[in-house]
């Protein structure tokens, strides 16, 4: 077949080199995040075991720092930084109040072309609503689970998704492998999207409370509030009202400013933040701590003229 | 002695794999630990000194939140986190209150096959009760030592640990080339091994708080207090006693119990944790907070019925 | 020209591994630095646009816990950390309170031979006084900007800074093609360099308070205290002023000690530190905290006999 060494030298280094080629570039980053914190060795418990599956994994964190048990937060994490990875990254996230209980491991595809390894209850929510989700899968916990690790309850991060999350990122599996495919249906956290109503009011939530700060990061395009004929422009005040599961927790006819320097120190303002969208925040202040604000899915804003 | 330059070829090719191969497989992830935290620039300078001894070395984090110079917790995060990372792994820990005294500089070679590169000041306790400590070699500072740093006596993490750490890591020098070989018997700090007593009780050690829930971790098997027919499925009391240095600090009897919510919120409860240890936990509350309990070799717990 | 396939194969393999190794070489780490912290998602956007330049480029965090707005703070870990990273190291430094005006985005090559992109806003000025700047470069945001976000105006970190040093860090583009060559003149902080005064006094500058000790650094050499004939041998008290934009914060007589243990629990000294400079500390205690003192440019600190 070769007619002289030469020749098959060739073709080896071909293959050699594309070989090696291919390893690289099927391997993706992993980016973990997690409400454990980093003073534990819950994390490097867990890119131990990533980096048992493959020794030479790109692993990164998101943020480790999320309110323990917040979902709501661990969603608005991701959704607020999946677009700036390659796609084809592996994202990890563990906040799992559930753990041993019957919610479901899964791995989503995102309409972005990335994945996200997490417990499905409710993390997925603004995903599926910021990237799209394309196909979820449910983790086949008898192949991609930690060896031995089959009698341990309680640490699903370690053992099943950081486990599942690197075999994934290494291209040990395919997204095929990760288990059975489910319905397109995730847990979904019910909050309020923004609309005007009939009344002439705009209600929306209030997603984030951006730290150390303290401002409040709401779900309301400036273009809504634009329509209601407002501008900052105007030094015009704004009635808002925010609540929380119902109950009316900050009440107050505060400005519309252009920015911070508008009001006095101390005082509250209605702004338009550097994505087009309403925040709220306290002139060299804290808003969220000034006004026991938080953030998530049962909180809710109305502004009215 | 190559009949043609093909076969020539051949061979280089194989050679240059191989070396390629080799190097891959023969560098280690290098890990770190300390009491340092991450506000201030001790952590990136050790990484600095890692990545100039080799440019591509993987390096992650244990933890750098260890309280300062505990080096009880030191080794409590090294025996709880060494087994989930890959065979050949080096940890560098630097819990070092006596730096610049004439502790030993050492690296272990554990009985899992990890290395641990660390003052020998008790920060191998745990490892040699859990691990086990296979070998210790003290770091011949002549050699392995950052060059340049031989004036300075304050900063050995920088100068002595990472830089010894990430040359064994990156497979610039073997175990054997550390340094001489000591006696494996390392500086241990003395705490209280599980045991029934005579008596008919359960003595222990508190081996750590786990934050920042303030859950307390003992180092007390289930099965020991299986043994005194306990069980939790009973709804029985146990009287608990815990001491510092001998002085009783808690001294209660409080329910063993499945899980926090059998008991009212703010009340103590004993349970099994996830790795079937005895815990002491207050049901929505802090338990170290609460009762001013800490953690270390020096704080001992008592179980009577 | 290539007499059999043969010697066509040897080239191939010659070539293929030099650019590989090539590639290998001419890679650099990139080190981030900010004011961000890390519990928000911040961080994790800067680590994605970079991975997206380059998927296998080295990430490592110098320190995101600067105090917001702090540029002081921002040189000072600049100037202090660089120096132990491999020549070629790419910094990236965010601490940006001017984001959106017309302060000049730059890339400085150190003396050091290291890279530094920042905000050119006074994050150079101890780098300039300790590594010394051998060339700076104008980013040219038509070219150095990550692609779709030109309507972006409040996170140059992620979509210029990042994005550049990556760049630069994955030899995607050479120093000479960051953009335009300026003057060698950057911003300074204006700050009291270290100096001996007529009246034999000492005076110099408050450049850190090191957490969580409140340990206070000054840039006095020991040996200009030296000169003043003063030894820690000695048992000596100098009297020391500091002030705070002209205005007196602290001023008392205090023992100059060889170490914290020659003065009782709680009260201030004056020492040597490791690198033979000037410090002040609180035994057992916290001298920034107890006395109110802060370091930066208008912290300026003077000792006399």
């Amino acid at each position: 077949m070769f007619r002289t060494l030469g020749q098959l030298a060739a073709c080896t280094i071909i293959i050699a080199l594309t070989t090696s080629a291919g390893a690289d570039e099927s391997r993706r980053a992993l980016v973990l995040s997690s409400d454990f914190g980093t003073t534990e060795r819950f994390v490097a418990s867990m890119k131990g075991v990533a980096l048992s599956v493959d020794p030479i994994l790109q692993i990164h964190d998101l943020t480790h720092h999320i309110e323990p048990f917040n979902v709501w937060q661990a969603s608005y994490m991701l959704a607020g930084t999946i677009d700036y990875w390659p796609e084809g990254t592996v994202f990890v996230s563990v906040v799992d109040p559930g753990v041993g209980t019957d919610r479901k491991s899964v791995v989503a595809k995102t309409g972005s072309g990335h994945y996200v390894v997490t417990p499905d209850n409710g993390s997925l929510t603004l995903v599926a609503d910021k990237q799209g989700i394309r196909e979820i899968r449910q983790i086949d916990e008898t192949i991609n689970r930690r060896p031995g690790s089959e009698s341990s309850h309680t640490f699903h991060g370690r053992d099943v998704y950081a486990f599942t999350g690197a075999r994934l990122a290494a291209a040990v599996i395919r997204f095929e492998e990760v288990g059975p495919r489910l319905e397109p249906t995730i847990i979904r956290l019910r909050y309020q999207q923004p609309k005007r109503l009939d009344d002439g009011g705009v209600v929306g939530s209030i997603t984030h409370i951006e730290m150390p700060f303290g401002n409040v990061v709401t779900n309301i395009p400036r273009s809504l509030v634009d329509a209601l004929g407002l501008s900052p422009q105007d030094k015009a005040t704004v009635f808002v009202k925010i609540s929380h599961a119902g109950e009316p927790v900050f009440q107050q006819r505060i400005p519309y400013a252009q920015s911070f320097g508008y009001v006095d120190p101390g005082a509250p303002l209605l702004y338009s933040d550097s994505l087009q969208t309403i925040g709220l925040a306290v002139n060299s202040g804290n808003f969220a701590e000034q006004y026991k604000v938080q953030a998530g899915a049962d909180w809710t804003i109305r502004l009215t003229q």
